[in-house]
Parts: structure tokens; C-alpha cells; sequence
């Protein structure tokens, strides 16, 4: 037996309104019944691995030491391998979900991936009446085996990490003294995180212009939303510590027009 | 005092935008704190008690030992009677809810009813200011009560299992050759799921004509989403062992236009 | 050490889309792993304080005791303080969050402010890599420390209780006869809840004629929905003490196109 977790963070594209979350969290109790299952999101639009790798992201830093479950899983079905890593050298944390490149910037984040193995023992499946829903059947029920001690090993055959599928991490592109980037995330509150950080812009000055689509608009790097004047579009350092545009308590991303995945050109001072 | 339980399985139409949910929990860790509460899903739409029913057979077997408390109640302060089911022989499971035909589906499927009770102990309800918030008042008290070791006896008066509110199975129709079936269920991902198995259509070979309103189209038999050519509509067995309407990685139930309780036609094949 | 909670009742205008609740959670399960966290609400609109302050108002009698940690915050990031508050002579609940009057009401209802302080101790917020997320970084920090035994002096300055912002409490006005009066909320179920009770009205007779905008209706005062005819709109008293203009499992606030904040008179019988 290896070490045990009592602890699940859980990441889904399972949306609340079907069964699919409660199905999971009931299949973990079964088997797990000391685990607390921590549901981080389960509003990732369906399919969408890049968004849901990037809440990942946002979060992992913050979860508490224990299993993270994470499942966006266009390819269910298919040869895309179903995995287990552990983290670090310590297996502080492990993660369980596809191997599709979901979880692969939160496991370089939090240490990088130690051992990993494909959820190949079958004996820990759950049987399914049809086709398999993994996330009930194979994931939901590894994480909880996880709980109890099972060693990783027990769990399937060993892969080597180099081979896991690595993530997409949209990176800034320098275009002359431009800078082409994109935005990453539209929060609740209509904040449009952008793929820089402020150490990118420090010689753009105090007032950039920002252009995307047929628009163009000039943003204030200010410190705080209190900072942006009515009617000023504002550039400021998240609590993630990338820049944002945003607007004084109103959605900077439905005055925009900006949507996760749209380009922007931020633009360097001339002269 | 009977058995304990320390798991409550939920499920109701109550939204996650008010505080409906929330003051159930409350209402629940405040008498029963070592019970843990397991959402299966609050986004059944208001007042439909087919869909809460369906939604109930879909996850029950795989729901962790305990109470099940499932409301979808249009009836609430009307006649209809609030009750609590003990299943099979052993009580493993109780279900407590309206009695509205809600819970006879799942009830059925785990092991049919044994012991029943109306919950017309007093005691054991909270006081309302005006008239009773069931879910609230009545049924998460039962709930958090069987968790405590309260046995079904001291809640309220019994009644014969046989006199509970019958479920409405839609069952497939044989007209002529062909089936006449229903659309049970649209899943976030567009899958269409209908109310036959594989065994109901071994005759009607691999491409099966389908037809609903005025429109028709050819579905294929396939084992996998994979196997769903670009542009094919797909007819697989899904992971609770039903017939889908499914697309490779895009929703059937946009292309298609069908909802939850359409009436479908398989046309057995000619000749 | 002061007395230690075991459970946190949660509510916010986060939403369930993005990882804020998610990483609220995992934050307290950081700190405070023996703690229970309620989720009350999420989605609450974002910055209505208003909204977030009713709702509150609702579930206050029906939670668990321990923790309450609410956060609507327009205003994070500028001046207004962040608070606990400890309720009554024997702090069987604190609140914690901004002191913007979200809380005032709630507070005030289980029996006022006692004890309370700013959350200065930095010692007890997490670092941010920007400006703070201060649900994740100052208030879910002191909740979980609360859990743990830590005494409110612990996790900052004293402040004095009369210099809390108050809540609004919208109140029925009186305009010769008539009441003027206001929409508290819309549930899910499309009941209107109104900011009277049943004293307020009980010279007005058993068909009570509604205002609002252009139009004109009147209203049967019955017991419970069930009695409402068809067509017909019915003033209940709902189950938190408060009438509601309702239709019989139908919406009304969708047919009398009625939402939050709307003015609404009901006119006293004539002669």
C-alpha cells in the first residue's frame, strides 16, 4: 500500500444540470468514504481542454495536497490513454484524468510529473452497461483506490512522462515592437485576462494601445479597478498576476466584444 | 432507534441560484453533522417530476448506501402525501420525497419498496412563518432523522407500499414493424437518448431510417463516437445501455432538433 | 485559542462557471481540514449587493452554527473594510467578509453585533501574486483560522460594531391608503416575493388590487398555491412569512413581467 489522500479536487466539463458530477462524487464515497471531493469547476464548456487547462492552471497552486480528478475528454472512447501521475518525488499530489494535455501545465506547475501509469487494471474499472463513461468508471473510481492506499503501480502499467501529451500554453509573439498575444479567460466579472504578465509591457508606457478585430482603443495600466476612471478602459495586474482589461464594476470583455481565444495586438509607443 | 446512516444523496428542481439548496444542507448539518450531503443534480427543470425521475434511475445505482432525498414536489401543500420508502429487506436505502410517482422508478430498481411511512410526526418537522418550504421543513429533517438513527416507524404513520404513486416508464410501442419510441433525455453533450436497447432493434440491421415531425434521416449503428463519420448521425449504445442519437464531438440534439419527450419512428427495414 | 467552529456557510456572487468557489474551498481545506464548507449560493449577480444581502437574510435562521463567510464585494480593492463579526454575548456565529452591508441585516436578525474586527493581521491572509482576490486570500484565511480555534483578536484590529455599514432594508411606505411597496426577489418557481407581510394587509380585503408600471391586476389573497384558479393571481403567504404574488405552478413573475428592485402599490378597498 502506498500513501493515502483524503482529499479531491475535481474539474469536470459535466456542467450541473445532468447527474454526471453527483454519479462521481457517489462512486468515490462508495469506495473512499473518507475522502472530501472539492468541486472546482465543472462548467468547462464541453470538450474544451484548453479552457479547462487553464482553470487547472489558475488553481492548482491553491488545492489542498491530495488527488486531483480532472476530466474534459473529447476522445473518451477512443486510443487517447487514460493515466495517473504522481507529482514531484514526494507524490504529494496525483493526478488522474485523459491524457490529452488537460493536466499537463498544472503538473509542470506544481513540480512536474514522476511516475506515471496508464489505468489499465481492470479490476478497478467499473463495469458499464455500454460504452464506458470514464469519468464514472475508470477515473472517478482510480482517484478513490488512490484514497485507500492503492499504489499507483496497482493501478495499471507504468508510462514513461516524457511520453504524456503536453499542453497548449499560448505564449506572447513579438511582431516588430508589438506584442501579438491573446486572451486566455473572461471572468464572471467581464475581466479579460490576457497571456502577459507586467514585466512584458514595462517599456509600452502608461497608456497602451490595445487593437483587435477592426477595433483599436487605448488602456490605462492603473493598480487598482478603483483607479479606472468611467468611461476608461483599464490594464491591470490580476490576482493571477497577468494583466487584465477591464472596466470600473462593469464587463470590460461585453463592451469589447473579447472572448477566450480572440487575438490582440498591444501595441509599442512609437517613437 | 434503528439503523444510521451518514450519507444523503440530493436531488431536487430547486436551481442553484437561490438558497434552497444551501438551507437543506443547513437544515441537515445541524441535526445529522456526521452526514455527508452528495448533490446528485438541483437543475431538474421546475415541477418536472419525469425528468427528476429519469435523472433518479440514471444515478441510483450508483449512489452510496443511505437516504435519498429527492424533491420535485408541484404538488407541495396540496394532498399529496410526504413520504419516506425503506428498500428491499435490509433497509440499505430510504428514499424520502413526495409521494408523485417521483421515486417509484428508482425505487423499483433497486429492490422495490419495503416499510413506508407517511411523515405526519410533527416532531420532527420545523415550524414554517407561513406555509411549509417541504424540502426544507419536512423532508431534510426525515432525512437528517434516519442519519441519527431515528427509525422510519417514529416519523410518521405507515402505509402499504402498494398504495404509493405508480412511475411513468414511457415504454417503446411495436406499430406494425416499426418502433414508436421517445426521446428520454438530452445530455449537455447533445446526446439523444431513447427509450430502447439494443435487443429492441437486433432486426433492423445497420442503418436504421429515423423519423420525428416532419423530418427523417438514416442513423448508423456504430460502437463508438469515433466510428461517427463527419456529416453521419450516429446510433450507439450509451453508458447506461440505451440507444443514443449521438454526432462525433458535436451535439445531435442541435442538428436534430429534439428535446426531452419528442415521439420518434425506427422504420424497421423493407422487405 | 477562542472556540472553534466546524462549519463554514458559504455564499458569494462568484458563480459556479469559474475555479472561485472551488478555490475558496481548497484554501479553507488548506487551513481547516475538519471544516465543513454549505455552499448558500453563488449566484448571486455579481456585485448586487442587495440580492446577495436578502438571500442571506432568508437562510440566516436555518444555518448550521459556526462560520459565515459572504462575499459580495464591489468595492475590493478600495478602502472598505474587510470584517468578522462575532454575533451575541456567545459568539455562536461569526461573520465574515467586506463591511459594505451585505451582512448588516443577517446580523442583525440573529441577534446583532458583538465583538468585531478588521482583518489587518497579514500574518493570516495568503500572498498575492496582484491585487488580492480577497475571498481567496484574506477572507476564506480568517474563516478557516476561526475553525481552528483562533480568537477573532487574533486576526486584527478591534473595531467598534456602531461603525459597521447598515444594511437597506427596503420598507413598505404608506401613501394615504395604499402601500407602496417593492419586489424582494423572484424565485426560481417565478414567485414574486413582496416586502409585506400579512399584517400589513389585513384591511385590504380578500381581492387586492396591484400596480406597477402601466399595468393593473388584482389579486386573490389564499392560503396555498393550490387554491389559486386558473388564470387567476394569487397573494400567498409565503413559507418565509412574506406575501408573494403567485400563479398556480406557473410563473408569475414571467407573466406580470415582474423582476427584483420593481415598485409595486397595492391600493387599499375603496369606500
Amino acid at each position: 500500500m502506498g500513501r493515502t489522500y483524503d482529499t479531491i479536487s475535481f474539474l469536470s466539463d459535466y456542467g450541473l444540470a445532468d447527474e454526471f458530477v453527483g454519479v462521481v462524487h457517489s462512486v468515490i464515497r462508495s469506495i473512499a468514504p473518507h475522502a472530501a471531493v472539492i468541486d472546482i469547476s465543472h462548467e468547462i464548456p464541453p470538450h474544451d481542454v484548453r479552457a479547462g487547462s487553464l482553470t487547472l492552471v489558475r488553481a492548482v497552486q491553491y488545492l489542498a495536497p491530495g488527488v486531483v480528478l480532472a476530466v474534459v475528454d473529447p476522445g473518451v472512447g477512443t486510443a487517447r490513454r487514460a493515466v495517473a501521475i504522481e507529482v514531484g518525488d514526494d507524490g504529494e499530489e496525483v493526478f488522474v484524468g485523459p491524457d490529452n494535455g488537460l493536466m499537463a501545465a498544472a503538473v509542470s506547475m506544481v513540480g512536474g510529473a514522476g511516475r506515471a501509469v496508464e489505468l489499465t487494471n481492470e479490476a478497478y474499472h467499473l463495469p458499464s452497461p455500454g460504452p464506458t463513461f470514464a469519468g464514472r468508471d475508470i477515473f472517478a473510481p482510480a482517484a478513490a483506490q488512490l484514497c485507500c492506499g492503492r499504489d499507483l503501480s496497482e493501478l495499471g502499467t507504468d508510462i514513461d512522462p516524457v511520453t504524456l501529451t503536453p499542453g497548449l500554453v499560448p505564449l506572447p509573439r513579438h511582431e516588430g515592437d508589438n506584442l501579438e498575444i491573446e486572451v486566455l479567460w473572461v471572468d464572471r466579472f467581464g475581466n479579460v485576462q490576457l497571456n502577459v504578465g507586467p514585466d512584458d509591457v514595462v517599456d509600452f508606457g502608461d497608456r497602451i494601445t490595445v487593437r483587435w478585430g477592426s477595433q483599436v482603443r487605448t488602456a490605462a495600466r492603473v493598480g487598482t479597478f478603483e483607479e479606472i476612471a468611467a468611461g476608461q478602459l483599464g490594464l491591470v495586474v490580476d490576482s493571477y498576476g497577468l494583466l487584465s482589461l477591464s472596466l470600473n464594476r462593469a464587463s470590460a470583455a461585453d463592451e469589447l466584444g473579447l472572448a477566450a481565444g480572440d487575438g490582440v495586438t498591444l501595441h509599442a509607443p512609437s517613437g
